[in-house]
């Protein structure tokens, strides 16, 4: 079937760029020696986890328990929860899931690392911890290479705990490589900081886990990264263009619709809206618009309602006829997937595979 | 189970709440002999549904022909779709519905009554049609009196499909009660032509539906309404809240969050993001933050992650601790429960009944 024969709308995924964004980032790891632990929020698809595994990487990357427990279900055997699990119910989940599983867990403070302690001891497994600092985003992580040592010091006597090291997120460096690169010089500074001081106190860091899609190609350059988590390089979308990360050419994923009307002059409406695309804002230049229209740059994907988008065509010179297809690169690709119950694989034009996105709408 | 046993972010609702806002608007539209035809893309559950219809609603109005069909397997079987169908597949859909539910579709082009038309008579099935005119939202809807006679007499002599009459949408006139009669004037008067319009062409129109919850209160001033279409209101927002179309006291729903992390100062994150809320914007006044904390109004949700609230607390007299619950009323209603598996209905704090969103993820 070609995939202008789906029901609109649908997320189509072009496989052969795909699997070319999957392959170029895992030889760059290959190279330099970084393991690739994929976040694969972004997609919450196993078997694309598994893909991305087979191509490379040593694990994956996961925001949710609940995202864990369905990947882990699928067979994913090597799982970093990259986000602090504070509830006691999710600290029981999470022991539970460590019978079976590699699993490895982010945090910031005492509190989650004695609530997993207590699950992880009353189920004798052990849980991996790294202690996540902050580097620039300011979100979650100590601030100081000193905190760091003092909660690492308190975790390695927590029962049932393996202390492996240390996380952080470089999300403030989403910008062109010439601005990543002045970003990175106080990360790397302060990251040297925590590595003396962990020195110091004796106590051994077997894991450094940075990265994120802007940053992959620049890994080699992170002062003592061992693992990078990105997310979206399968796919990437507009906001990495825009971001100067890749050219339009490596978007393999995009949103079909349809024109469903064109009654409102130098407007048209397509069957799409925020509960498709999300409402996730352009982050480059000029800020506006939901997505890119492929068959047409000059239109403006202007606005959205629930269910419609709205683009401005008065700047198009093409012509636009009700009930034709159109395929738009969304914002942002990881709030995107997460909008749909299943997405398409799509190799030159026909449908070769459809995967249901197993882990859409678990945030527990 | 109180609220606060449940696993976090999750959505709940007063029940005492939403149930008198549920009955304040139907006893507006008795009293006014309007009725009352709720838009159920808002939950997009048929058990919500049904109590719409329990305490006067004549039917619902829904978004897509595959919320329709959820709907109509509850049970519902007056059902206005209120969303241009054009592609053949959605027509046949459509037609299948309407073998046994009484089935309406709003549409503003030829090509979509002709669709449609071509489904019904293959399946020998009648489809109600209302034309759909724009009155200010610029989004969908024929522009003038004249097209809107026009197209109607053009679906007059469509197989199968019966003509019902006008539609419209007043989406622009979102604010407080104070403007929305400096914007409802234009509106009469627009479709005080149409009225004319179609009485010098000797059409009858059966039904004319508009309405949205801000507008709803307002219904009786419009000319010529036969039916509203709000969705929000039994829930209500912190945009509603924002146009001062209700105080805060009537939203009745919110999500449950937990405190994940303290570490970086002025700030407390939360585990609920743009997957958890939608990343829709605050639509009033500054325009700034992505939700109302019920225990704290004087934090500010600045910024949202995916899976991470960010709250800045500089102005905030209370203290946090890791782990504590605490309530955010969304900005957005429709969108935020649309990120659900299941939200949970509430009273004196004990959860009562759990829905599960069945519209959840029905896109097409």
């Amino acid at each position: 079937m070609h995939f202008n024969e789906l029901d609109t709308p649908a997320v189509i995924v072009d496989l052969d760029i795909m699997e070319r964004n999957m392959q170029r980032l895992a030889a760059y790891c290959r190279e330099h020696s970084v393991a690739l632990r994929p976040h694969t929020k972004t997609h919450k698809i196993p078997e694309l986890a598994k893909l991305q595994i087979q191509y490379g990487a040593c694990g994956i990357t996961v925001a949710k328990v609940s995202e864990a427990r369905v990947m882990r279900d699928a067979g994913i055997d090597d799982i970093l929860i990259a986000y602090p699990i504070v509830a006691q119910h999710k600290a029981r989940e999470l022991a539970h899931l460590a019978a079976n599983t590699k699993i490895t867990v982010s945090l910031d403070s005492l509190e989650a690392a004695q609530s997993i302690s207590l699950s992880a001891a009353e189920r004798a497994v052990r849980v991996g911890i790294l202690v996540e600092v902050d580097v620039g985003l300011h979100r979650c992580g100590v601030g100081s290479a000193e905190d760091a040592v003092a909660l690492a010091r308190k975790i390695l006597i927590q029962p049932n705990l393996d202390f492996r090291g240390i996380m952080f997120y470089p999300g403030h460096m989403m910008a062109p490589v010439a601005r990543q690169r002045e970003l990175l010089t106080p990360v790397n500074q302060f990251m040297d900081e925590v590595y003396a001081a962990f020195a110091r106190a004796g106590i051994p860091i077997q894991v450094v886990s940075g990265g994120s899609t802007p940053t992959a190609f620049l890994s080699a350059e992170f002062h003592g990264l061992t693992e990078i988590r990105p997310g979206m390089y399968p796919f990437y979308d507009r906001n990495m263009v825009g971001a100067e990360v890749v050219p339009v050419e490596s978007c393999a994923l995009s949103v079909v619709v349809t024109v469903v009307s064109t009654a409102v002059s130098g407007r048209v409406i397509l069957d799409g809206g925020s509960k498709t695309f999300s409402s996730d804002r352009f982050l480059a230049g000029h800020g506006r618009g939901f997505g890119m229209v492929v068959q047409d740059p000059a239109a403006e994907f202007e606005a959205m309602s629930e269910e419609h988008g709205h683009l401005s065509v008065a700047a198009s010179k093409r012509a636009y006829r009700l009930g034709e297809r159109l395929q738009i690169i969304p914002n942002h690709v990881c709030t995107t997937i997460n909008m749909h119950e299943r997405i398409y694989g799509v190799r030159g034009g026909q449908v070769e595979v459809s995967w249901p996105v197993a882990g859409h709408g678990k945030l527990q």
